[in-house]
């Protein structure tokens, strides 16, 4: 736990380190600077919006439990909430610092201008692990009980689901709402200051893509770690949870020591995707070979085995994601957009379906493997392992919207083509990262819930059940259902916004004079707030439906049917995942190959089929598909914390 | 027995009697018969391909029992094959007789046609249902045994799989190729004889929505009478087996003297569809008053209740189909079509994902229910109480191919605007039952998979198990997987099939001279025959799919992980079976709401985005949706057929 702290403690001081190094480089002129503000402040007041909506429900809820269970345990859930919180908020204050900075620094070479948006995806990467370790230490010391750890994942998946869900609705209905009045019906460019979508639309990367997309992860990585806690307590194997510990510290360790070298490496680079790559690279080697090296000194071979297969596992899916939303799956799918819309669309139906194939075989036999070598504890150890260099991974999520924020503030401060040109490469780049770390948020999910459904089982005492009992079938026939109602919620929440979103545009245009001619600003603030107001109003229901479902189910059907429903929801919510995120990746760069020049290039009748393509799988990949993770993991984590509490 | 045995024999001398009767009536003029014939002719040719692809299959895998298990097995096997096949051959011969007929009767009113149209479909209801139970009668006499009746119930499966495929991917191949160069770019109307691909796509109405759907249901109604019988004599309760006998031959009685009634009334009817709904109330209400009645006597009160909700279930599913493909909630959806294409999809999509939540609450319910009254007995009875009255529910659906072709063969041989105005009536009437008859076959797939289910766990002696081995969950993983993984492989198999055919097409109208002014006909023929031959060599792979998983995850994993491979693939199939039915049914409504003058109307931007989701939801509902009905039940019938062999 020393160790634990020592190293979390590094971290968050090289964070502030490299928030520094951020804000001491220049922000630009007075265009891009006053751009980066008006970004910053639209994504703030989203964030002290949706505050206001889940704190009050958070301290609610963490009153209940301190009267109930005692106030250790409510601060424990209290502390992963505010971690959570604090991490999102702090992350994206520097995320939205770095845009302007970037596209800056963009004019003296791509090097630079990679530096300092991947510094700024590091910061909300390490901060991330760093938080999310020192919250760990501090709930074990004041409750001294590693099953108490529960409630502080509990605190964090309450946050993240609110975080990712309303980020999701609003950064897709700005988009929509953006790309609909704004190309279709104005006939202006992609980041044009003109639209008064346009400020929303770059509000929205961020709160979705950096401040959603963390808290996902801070959730994923603190339950991953509880997990293997709880299951090491479980069975009194002090060397167990040593080993799960010294592995998160490594990781974090690794990640710091890559990030420090992409950064230094980024420099000179020419080529910022092989950049990228080889800090991932790094970290994950650094982390095994100190793990190999650790587990020769303690004779812990096979759980160095279970950690390396957790690892594998993380890179392999990004890979699979890689190879279904580029290449030559993409080109063929952006040939058939050839005959029309409507099979461009079933195409990329079909491929996300078909997607889910090698990445379920895969997880299967990395779970059979670990459960063999070394029981429950190894699937959730292997979580561990997958999720251990987070920090580097977020770090390279995280540099996406940055990258795209930098691109929309180069276009509309005017900076001239060559530095568009830079942002451009940076940015599709970052699509490309942002494809993979969605399949690895799922993969991670995936395995933290599956984590988190073997401490469920193992505290409900289900050794010896009878499967004949319907209880286990109906529940997992709500569970399958759940996943599916969840998207039709907020896939309909974001078409709602966006209509909303429409009207307003259409009537600053209509009210406000010379908006189209250039001559007087659009009233960008009214834009953020209108999409603010309909993601928060829209994500209470399907959020209270990720909390509610399973203790209703306790309550009602009892034990193996939650057991049940976990299964169908996890099962299900995984395939629904993989299948929205790879058809949505695909089709949009099947657009995006179209939109290089081939089958008829920008404006033909094929690339506006792969608009459709592209549009319908906005709310798939970016608010339906990424919202089910956290669903099946805070069903997951309210279920061990019921479980806890009927013990 | 004896009485099943009677009723059975009843059914089919009645089927008999309708069939003559419908070949007495008037076939119509020269040009319609010849297009009936060339229809019909097309049907039988894609059968009989069929027959070779599957039948040395059948054979190899009947010498494979024989050898194995023993000749009776072998028998039971293939007598579930023969039967299956039999049905749909039968009813499908019968059903391109009475579609001339019913164009000819058209021109002496709705009811002359009616009358004719749903005899027709009778002929296919009424074989199902006496065929199924009589081949029961001969196999348990054969067998003596009735767990052997499983392999009666795996030759129907296996025979199932390859005709709900098979045409499945034919009827979309041809009807998507008939529209993309016929209606798009020759700019000719519907079931115009200009179209080469016209007499595949009427041909497909008939393989596809009739001999496979009768397929499918023959396998749910052998399936759950198997499940119950076998539950039953594993009680050792002979009262209990001799109630689910009772009452599928009261339910056929019953089917019997409504599809007499709604015969003798369709004579005066001047409304198609209140007359259909008048028959199956009529039907159920039989049923159920019969068996309130012996219920009675016979002191099986607690039976009645279970088979009542069977029977509510069924209704209620149908009801809930309608909802969410009519009425507001389709106007709804045709609304969004304003906004493009996009936007249409995405709300189509989510309706269909919403759909999933009563139809799961329902059949939750109603296990939980029947399970607390009679045990895994009661989940398989309440099974049987759905499908009881199949004979007449599967009358009405196969009503509406008949229609449709009635319809196409109206137009074709110009027939005048008065009795395609009563084809069109009909024809609307039977899309209406045709998606409330996918409800049905999904929800009877559902609760006979359930019973299967039931049955493997029974013989696997799965009693008493730890829940907290993986391998439940890993199956369930690979369970989930397997629904989306085949839905794609059928929608491509779609998708490449339909390329060959507007290939084919566009060759047609390029190399014969005269298709386009009318003085020559196109080569219809060779149209099927490329549909067929696209079909039958992409039905294989799915089907082994089907077949080998339970296999496979037997020998690799055990008994613990099929019962997961069932719960994932039963669960998450049918959510996607249900979300692509109701997708892609009120797709095609929101289609014709447009064309009926709302929203701008046919021609108008509207409309042509209510065709891209039209064309999309045509895989979804026709090919992909209703073949996972066979995936589900064929994968549980396997699972039982294996666990008995290993015993």
């Amino acid at each position: 736990m020393l160790f634990v702290l020592v190293t979390s403690v590094l971290g968050i001081s090289y964070v502030l380190l490299l928030s520094m190094k951020i804000l001491d480089s220049s922000p630009g002129n007075e265009k891009t600077i006053q751009l980066s503000e008006i970004i910053q402040r639209g994504a703030r007041s989203f964030l002290l919006h949706e505050y206001q909506v889940f704190l009050p429900i958070v301290v609610a809820l963490s009153l209940v439990l301190g009267f109930l269970l005692g106030w250790n345990i409510a601060g424990a859930f209290l502390v992963g909430a505010l971690l959570s919180t604090l991490s999102g908020f702090f992350g994206m204050t520097i995320a939205t610092k770095a845009n302007a900075r970037t596209s800056w620094a963009a004019r003296y070479g791509l090097g630079k201008a990679l530096k300092i948006a991947f510094s700024g995806g590091a910061v909300m990467g390490l901060t991330v692990s760093s938080l999310g370790l020192l919250g760990l230490v501090f709930v074990y010391t004041l409750t001294k009980d590693a099953s108490k750890v529960s409630y502080y994942s509990l605190g964090a998946s309450f946050v993240a689901l609110f975080a990712r869900v309303g980020g999701g609705i609003f950064t897709k209905a700005a988009d929509v709402g953006a790309d609909i009045v704004g190309k279709t019906e104005a006939n202006l460019p992609e980041d044009d200051p003109r639209n008064p979508a346009v400020i929303a639309d770059n509000v929205g990367d961020n709160v979705g893509d950096v401040a959603g997309m963390g808290a996902d992860l801070f959730e994923s990585y603190v339950g991953s770690i509880f997990s293997a806690l709880a299951l090491a307590f479980a069975l009194n194997d002090e060397r167990k949870s040593s080993f799960a510990l010294f592995t998160v510290s490594v990781g974090l360790l690794a990640s710091m020591f890559a990030v420090a070298v992409t950064r230094f490496l980024s420099d000179k680079s020419k080529d910022a995707a092989s950049t990228l790559r080889m800090g991932t690279i790094l970290a994950s080697s650094a982390l095994v070979a100190s793990l190999l090296f650790y587990s020769l000194f303690q004779k812990s071979f096979v759980e160095f085995l279970v950690v390396l297969t957790g690892v594998i596992i993380g890179i392999a899916i990004g890979l699979l994601t890689e190879f279904y939303t580029s290449g030559a799956r993409v080109e063929r799918l952006a040939k058939s957009a050839l005959m029309g819309p409507a099979n461009f669309l079933i195409n990329g139906l079909a491929l996300g379906m078909e997607s889910t194939l090698v990445v379920t075989l895969m997880i299967a036999l990395g779970v059979v493997f670990c459960h063999r070598l070394l029981g429950l504890y190894g699937v959730a150890l292997s979580a561990v392992g997958m999720l251990a260099t987070l920090g580097m991974s977020l770090s390279i999520d995280a540099y996406g919207p940055i990258a795209d924020n930098a691109g929309g503030i180069a276009q509309m401060a005017g900076l001239g083509e060559d530095v568009r040109m830079i942002t451009d490469q940076l940015d599709a780049v970052g699509n490309t990262t942002a494809a993979m770390g969605k399949g690895f948020a799922i993969a991670s999910a995936a395995m933290t819930s599956l984590a988190l459904f073997a401490n469920f089982a193992s505290v409900s005492h289900l050794e010896s059940f009878d499967i004949r009992q319907p209880a286990l079938f109906v529940g997992a026939l709500i569970g399958a259902m759940l996943p599916f109602f969840f998207s039709a919620l907020t896939m309909k929440a974001v078409g709602y916004a966006a209509d909303e979103m429409v009207e307003e545009i259409r009537r600053q245009i209509r009210e406000i004079p010379g908006i189209i001619s250039g001559e007087s600003l659009p009233d960008y603030a009214r834009c953020v707030q209108i999409a603010t107001r309909g993601a928060l109003k829209r994500m209470v229901i399907p959020s209270l439906l990720a909390v509610g479902s399973p203790v209703l189910t306790y309550l009602s059907l009892g034990a193996v049917a939650v057991a049940g429903l976990l299964i169908g929801a996890t099962t299900c919510g995984v395939m629904i995942a993989i299948f929205m995120s790879n058809s949505g990746g695909a089709w949009d760069n099947a657009k995006k190959y179209v939109e290089e020049g081939h089958f008829g290039g920008k404006g033909s009748v094929t690339h506006k089929a792969t608009v459709v393509g592209d549009t319908v799988g906005d709310p798939f990949k970016d608010t339906a598909g990424p919202s089910i993770n956290i669903l099946i993991k805070l069903m997951a984590v309210t279920s061990v914390v019921i479980a806890t509490m009927r013990r």
